[in-house]
């Protein structure tokens, strides 16, 4: 049975990249008779702009109609001032997220020993970092309700959110983290704010709970803050660490910079049945949009995540890992991660380059 | 008319630093014949001890009665599993802040030359740093109504709090920035979420509306994922950074350890009146309490801010803190900052030497 792709290549570099994974995933496609159908639809930004809205319905069906998705990049400071907060690119992106419940988010943050240099931390902290964040994608405080701004009494305005977390949402994503975890070094740490928030006491409640399925893996908890601190100080002391939906965000943003090359970074949102979405961990990036600065390699890594955890062709996925890694061997680097010796290459010879070593 | 500071040693190896900061304390009110009146307390988890609560009514009524309070730190395992979420030792501490609307958190990461190797990020990143966190202390979703665990339909629990902040508590902590801001490099990056939380579009349009009475601040906002993430790449850009209760408390501490010496870093709690609780940014560190190996620097110079900013004594703060980088410049050093060449001394060893150096 066939299977069904959906591109979304969003705004900013995000069409620029998109557009070197596709040579990848065709290539792949054909070599591996994959048979995989692969269209394209409107997201972000850029659906806002030819339809009115960040996620148009034909985007969501086709999303929901899909076995995999691959996303480049959304936002740009042109939509951010719109005043109606349902109409931004962002929207598009976590509407997918939830309605298509993909809560299981993997973000791996991974030293590669050719771009050791390009961290802004010393070599022996970084040296073989391999951490996988697994966070909570599709509820906590992104989700919870009720939200808004209204007016106390005296008319003074105020903002309010909802961190919200049930026992099944707080299972579901430990087991996803157990499992990685099992697969890896067998070391998993939840972060949380059990000192202060209610609703982590129950996370940390649940994990260890979970924990006790898992005695094979050494479950460890931190708060939030210490684990901000850990990350600076010594990260190599970490395999997987699980969170929910912001703190995740945070940690995860901050992980991957320390490995100096974002732009290599790629990430799975996955669903209960292994249906996933598949994204670099960087962003839209709109100052060089258009330009062929911006480093595909991400989203190109982001195709091999997809065809290991949604097309269950895990063969095609450590090729496309070992021609980045050829690459890279090769000297080629884009402006991000560009150092003395190598070669700059754009946004397209990069791609090439790629589909060149495959 | 005399001065009234209300020391509260707290858990861990807070009572060891306290010793050693009122060693400096009681010098300076000789010398300087402030007339402080210096009085003990007990909270957190020698609280908890003591009388069962974290924060005995006779310890808030001393608070209240006080000019300035000195904190040493709170918190320890053995207090930790506590199924009563109110007799924790950190409620000891919230109910403080919350109680005395210490709402204006100022935290500096600054790096000290002579500390400059101990960071674990590279001394072109971070040599020279001097950040200053402000961070608002007695909101957000540390404070925020409804809070708790409960049952949902079907017996399933959830947890659940409420990030909330009105216009009126977002402008008077960013009043407190722009004024530190306006004493400093005159640069303001507000930090939030403002693509996902509505508390925090708020927040952003309150410190656009402030901005315009400090148009020789340049203001600037920033995604609190890509604060992270900043802080780690180029931390140099900060110059003042302000945020709300959670987010300040996981970026000051990142902030923090950029420089690689966290056992340095002082901080101030003010409320709308200027009077203070004092404490270091680290924490109680139990498993190091009791063996003399804590740095008492951190607190030594919370003293010092202390001065400055609630007793009105700026020459005697400057006399600490030149006191501080003499014993630095002498060599000395506790295990936390130790280097090759340095003398290792303990907790005691560490406050003589800056009491000598005054
Ligand atoms: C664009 C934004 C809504 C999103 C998030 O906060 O989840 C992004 O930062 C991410 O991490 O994927
Ligand atoms: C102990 C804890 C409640 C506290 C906080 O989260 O505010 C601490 O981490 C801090 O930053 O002062």
């Amino acid at each position: 049975m066939s299977k069904n792709v959906l591109v979304l290549p969003g705004d900013g570099i995000g069409p620029e990249i998109v557009t070197e994974a596709r040579k990848v995933l065709d290539l792949i496609n054909d070599r591996f008779a994959l048979d995989l159908e692969i269209n394209e639809a409107l997201v972000g930004g850029a659906a806002i702009d030819a339809t009115g809205v960040p996620l148009p319905d034909a985007t969501l069906e086709a999303a929901r109609a899909a076995d995999a998705i691959l996303l480049g990049a959304v936002g740009g400071p042109q939509w951010d001032t719109n005043p109606d907060f349902q109409i931004r690119p962002e929207k598009g992106l976590l509407g997918i997220r939830s309605h298509l419940q993909l809560f299981g988010n993997l973000r791996p943050a991974i030293l590669y020993p050719q771009l050791a240099h390009a961290s802004t931390l010393k070599p022996e902290v970084v040296s073989g970092l391999d951490i996988l964040i697994v966070r909570e994608l599709t509820g906590g405080i992104y989700f919870g309700q009720p939200r808004g701004i209204r007016e106390k009494e005296g008319g003074i305005r105020e903002g309010f959110n909802t961190y919200v977390y049930d026992e099944n949402e707080i299972r579901r994503i430990g087991r996803v983290a157990f499992e990685a975890a099992r697969a890896r070094d067998k070391r998993l740490c939840s972060v949380d704010k059990a000192n202060v928030l209610e609703v982590t006491v129950l996370w940390r409640e649940i994990m260890e709970e979970l924990g006790k399925e898992y005695p094979d893996v050494e479950l460890s908890h931190m708060y939030v803050d210490n684990a901000a601190m850990q990350l600076v100080r010594a990260p190599k002391q970490f395999d997987v660490v699980v969170t929910g939906n912001m703190f995740g965000d945070i940690l995860s943003d901050a992980a991957a910079m320390l490995t100096g090359s974002i732009g290599m970074l790629p990430s799975a949102s996955l669903d209960e049945n292994g249906k996933g979405m598949y994204e670099p961990c960087h962003g839209s990036a709109p100052d060089i949009a258009g330009q062929g600065k911006a480093n595909p390699l991400a989203t190109i890594l982001s195709v091999a995540m997809m065809l290991r955890y949604s097309l269950k062709a895990g063969e095609a996925a450590d090729l496309i890992e070992a021609a980045v890694s050829t690459v890279l061997d090769q000297g080629l680097r884009t402006g991000d991660i560009m150092s003395e010796g190598m070669r700059q290459v754009s946004t397209a010879e990069m791609g090439d380059a790629v589909v060149a070593a495959l």
